[in-house]
């Protein structure tokens, strides 16, 4: 919302990254509902879906008409997940304030992925650049890139830290806007974690993006402890964990945003979130997708005695 | 085990944190082959039980036999919990090499949990400090203290830092070897983890102890990368989050030994610890308590591919 200063902005992606991950399909109708109480509870920046082909993922069809939902919300960042230059021209045509490109730093996982090489990306983020530039100005959208795999590959193993950085060089000329660094596998370590965003800021500058973490090994929230200690300020995280892995209790996907802003409040810093609105929203999320699992620990512990916000 | 270099000790603490909060008993032998099973994993240091009235807790009422079990495993810390001079007392005739006496920083909460006041607890850490002197050297136990509700209490709301810092210091006087912080309700945060650590070790210098820290609010690990950087080096943990809460899916008491392990080791912190091998115990957990929930990410998800130890 505008006017609440917020020192670090959580972007909801659970009508995205959750909701992409689940077979069933969230009725739009409940997933607008779900996407305005999130943005009631003062989240700022939203991921409502993902402008990729209704055939790999037909749950994202909608997003067209979501990303039109949101724009109603005033004081909302509005955001759309887009996997190639045909997703641009589909978000762009829905008047969608700002992509996010995921790129991925390994090469089996982006051939596996998306079907091209680190470089083909590359040049579709240029050509999405080139795209949005004949607007005129007229409407400005901004390119947000996710270097995904950046603390490692399920595929690959490790992946070089110099080339993830050389990759965010790239992607800094190709025109994005500001670069990421996302634990697509869960794999990152906190150690690593200060070391690669240390060097991202050192390569691009203003143009260094924020942190998407999974919590595949339980590490999320110890991962943006330590994005914090060297000044990264956006975090992704999903509306109870959603798309977790159903196989382990706990084991959740992207980290829990309710959990996530308990922490930042308690550390006294600002989400602009507040946090019994927040779960108040979950239920929202039940009447879409019926005995889903839902995970996070703040919303069955309850906020500690005497806690103060930000 | 001797000759192993360790950066970090992880101090297992599932015998006794984990099965006191579980009413079921888990059998004599079947501890001892956990703990035995531990150890080989290369765990240095395991909290074996508590010498408390076995009418309060039956189920840690074979702590002596523990100890001297423990005691047999080469190399290995040995330690249990003591919450008076009674408990001393059969702790030192039991031969326990380490013992470790919570002194809750919150009046309500040491009404509540030991019916005395915070100042009567500080008395009995002097009065077994005097207790150890009578052997002469010939035994010497040590004493660690942890504070309980050091970041907060379910009573009390809000503790004094002030009182916690002050409360250290008296302990340091009293005789205690080393304090350490516990987390006891899982209030904790990382900038108040980092903030108390370092005026504890500024209060107590080289009698600074670990860190406790409870999963309630899935804040755990975020609280052991916040003390790691004021240089923390011991942290307690409970294979598989033993003794969690059943009623919030992945709401663990203890943070998870594995998953904290996976952490500190990805991070280049050596821990002595062999991920697989401490797996492999998991299953002996459900051989002395049948069906019980077992938590944590690791044992699920597997290790990174490609993944080294520090």
């Amino acid at each position: 919302m505008s006017g609440v200063i917020r020192d670090v902005i959580v972007s909801e992606v659970g009508p995205r990254d959750g909701l992409q991950s689940i077979k069933r399909q969230m009725p739009t109708e409940v997933k607008i509902r779900w996407i305005e109480g999130l943005a009631a509870s003062g989240l700022s920046e939203i991921e409502v879906g993902s402008f990729v082909s209704p055939k790999l993922l037909p749950q994202m069809a909608d997003c067209a008409e979501l990303v039109r939902a949101a724009n109603n919300i005033p004081g909302l960042g509005v955001l759309a997940l887009v996997p190639n230059l045909r997703g641009a021209q589909a978000a762009f045509d829905a008047r969608t304030p700002k992509i996010t490109m995921p790129v991925s730093a390994s090469q089996l996982h982006s051939k596996a992925n998306i079907n091209r090489t680190v470089e083909e990306a590359v040049e579709d983020v240029a050509r999405v650049d080139e795209l949005r530039k004949s607007f005129n100005g007229s409407y400005r959208p901004l390119i947000e890139v996710g270097i995904s795999t950046a603390f490692g590959c399920t595929l690959e193993g490790q992946v070089s830290e110099d080339w993830v950085i050389e990759l965010a060089g790239m992607l800094a000329r190709a025109g994005a806007d500001s670069i990421g660094l996302s634990d697509t596998t869960g794999y990152g370590n906190p150690a690593q974690v200060k070391r690669l965003f240390r060097r991202l800021q050192s390569e691009v500058g203003d143009k260094a993006g924020g942190g998407h973490f999974h919590n595949t090994r339980g590490q999320g929230l110890a991962n943006v402890v330590a994005a914090l200690e060297v000044d990264v300020t956006t975090f992704d995280s999903s509306q109870a964990g959603l798309g977790g892995c159903p196989y382990a209790p706990g084991a959740t996907g992207n980290i829990v945003t309710e959990d996530l802003v308990f922490m930042l409040e308690a550390m006294g810093l600002r989400t602009g979130v507040d946090i019994e609105k927040l779960i108040s929203t979950r239920p929202v999320i039940l009447d879409g997708l019926p005995g889903e699992l839902l995970y996070g620990h703040v919303q069955d512990a309850g906020l500690p005695k005497g806690f103060k916000y930000a």
